[in-house]
């Protein structure tokens, strides 16, 4: 039997930044997805063998190998998330330095840490052929590495005793509220990994799906009753959060009343957000009303992350060349370039779409679209392996 | 003896949309000038001639005529500004008319209205060679028609018996106080021809020069002891302040809360401006430190002038080919088009100026470098004719 599990990718609908100063952000999942599937292998057939399709990465311990490292651990204890500790960092990374990680990719050798720890600690030490591959581009603000720990998280405790579900099942199916909180939580474990200090919004969003709006640590999940479609633009320009975050810090003491403004202005934009995404159009006259409203808080909010000095003549271009179309779009994350998102209404030809897509596509950005609000993590199991 | 009188532009630095709301705006004079050049004629020489240069326009009246039209009014009356009434404004059409206005410049026609306002009002009824040019762009916001009203007034006045100023000085004089504010007071009654209701802003930023704070019609002088030079870049694309206006307002009533706090930003902003510029710079760090933060408070406004929906494409694109010399940029004025300022460091070298204009250029804008907050309107003497 093989297990599979898709979780999705996110993005910040509004209140990137802001965020950091204790206002509120929204953040939504996005349909596409990373995929892990995993089949175990016969006890006696000694390989745990991860492949990373993406990347073109391909992993082989023995069993044996992986437990003389790590079998004084305690493995497995999957109905108990468990940090990695430092020490255990540096045992994961000599198993993965045994494979010889290749130079280039070493900013990539986290993930598979996190994939070493949350296996041995949630299956223990079984023989099995992984497989890993995603529609989310790396590195691009979009939860990749979420998407990871989660969509692995998820496949893992599928063939733990911590988790029941009906197996005979076909098509995705979905945990249960309690299941979910742990899928969540060992995901957490495994940015942490990747990450250092995640949020926990990434996972939380890959976990549960739809959307959820953010404030000093807490997070409220919000109904979306709106269907909705954004472009995404990958500038393919890499920035640096952190001294982008620091920056936006640098300025609020510099111009801290009117920094004050503006994240208020932001701390307002994300709660109309959530109102308008949870109301129910009665019909399609109110919709396109409400995705008025939305397109104005896009440009509004871009606005303000531009007077934060987050933007960069990447996502400038890409806001000028959709304002061509009329289309409303806003940084997604860190900013500095990263992704731009553009609202596409229901009305719109995909004929215009294609043009704007072929015209972005002509500065060497990337574009795709995608359904905003979906659900989280699901599972399928496939009996004819 | 021939009297000139030069009255410069203006340029709002921070604060458009927002004055119109109740909040505070900051407008500064520009080193662009509209000079009016006044010689009386011979009082057998009954004619009133007038040049305006850079229109390509004459007219010439028989002062018998402009009096048959004009003198139960009782002109002059130099000492007390009086407001053209309705009325007389259909027999100043009159005597435009039978100068044949060509079709094509009729948008003028008010200009000329006010000049025979303004003209036999402080002159009465004298004849005389009259020619005005200008460096500033009509319509474009830069106060044009305002600099045309003051440096008219201003020349008139010093032919009047309302002003005594010392003829045989040389080179430009500058007015007393109650000189000014009689200079000022004509000029507004010349706006109200052109403009129907001005703010009374760009008279005043042209008659005293400087910086000028306002917020709810009321005006403050502040006193600029930075030293600064903007690059003024002419989009060229027309817009309709009123709609511009009137969407602003609209999207305040869709988004009052976060609309409110843009406001509130924007007033921090052209509080901290006025601050800036009154400081008095120690040293060439104290002012690189203060000339940054002006690029940043731009960046800041025009972040929220984006957000209020008041930008355009040819802006995005002045900001975005500015952005790339990293120098901050925002529009001014009404925005949808119009004029964008670029803040000019002072260690900036000429040769990134050329090329920033050079490219600009090749999307069809017109660039000019401008000195911000200086004298107000002047006049000169000849006494060679």
């Amino acid at each position: 039997m093989e297990v599979t599990a898709r979780a999705p990718g996110k993005i910040i609908l509004a209140g990137e930044h802001a965020v950091v100063h204790g206002y509120t952000a929204v953040a939504s999942s996005i349909d596409l997805y990373t995929v892990f599937s995993i089949r175990l292998r016969s006890e006696d057939d000694d390989t745990v063998k991860l492949t990373l399709n993406d990347i073109g990465l391909d992993f082989s311990w023995s069993v044996r190998r992986i437990k003389e490292v790590l079998s004084h651990l305690g493995s497995p204890f999957s109905s108990t998330p468990t940090s990695c500790s430092l020490e255990t960092i540096k045992s994961l990374a000599t198993l993965v330095d045994e494979q010889s990680f290749p130079e280039t990719k070493i900013g990539l050798a986290s993930g598979v840490y996190a994939f070493l720890w949350l296996y041995t600690s949630i299956l223990g030490f079984k023989p099995a052929t992984v497989t890993v591959s995603s529609e989310l581009p790396v590195g691009a603000g979009l939860g990749s590495s979420a998407a990871y720990c989660v969509s692995l998280s998820a496949a893992l405790l599928a063939l733990s005793d911590s988790v029941k579900l009906d197996v005979s099942q076909k098509g995705w199916s979905t945990f249960n509220e309690t299941e979910a909180e742990l899928v969540n939580k060992w995901a957490f474990e495994g940015e942490k990994i990747i990450h250092g200090r995640p949020s926990g919004v990434d996972n939380s969003v890959s976990t549960f799906g739809n959307v959820i709006k953010f404030k000093s640590g807490v997070m409220t999940r919000v109904n979306s009753n709106m269907p909705l479609r954004m472009l995404i633009t990958n500038t393919k320009v890499g920035r640096d959060t952190k001294a982008l975050v620091a920056n936006v810090s640098a300025r609020k003491s510099r111009h801290p009343d009117a920094m004050c403004s503006v994240l208020n202005a932001i701390e307002a934009i994300s709660d109309e957000w959530s109102t308008i995404i949870q109301s129910h159009a009665v019909d399609d006259l109110y919709l396109s009303a409400n995705e008025e409203k939305l397109g104005e808080l896009m440009e509004m909010n871009q606005g303000l992350l531009l007077s934060m000095g987050v933007s960069h003549a990447s996502i400038e271009n890409v806001l000028q060349t959709s304002m061509k179309y009329k289309l409303a779009s806003k940084l997604t994350g860190a900013g500095g370039g990263g992704c731009v998102l553009t609202l596409l209404p229901t009305h719109i030809s995909g004929e215009v779409i294609d043009k704007l897509v072929e015209e972005l596509g002509s500065f060497g950005f990337q574009s795709f679209t995608a359904g905003i609000g979906g659900k989280g993590v699901q599972i399928s199991f496939d009996h004819s392996s």
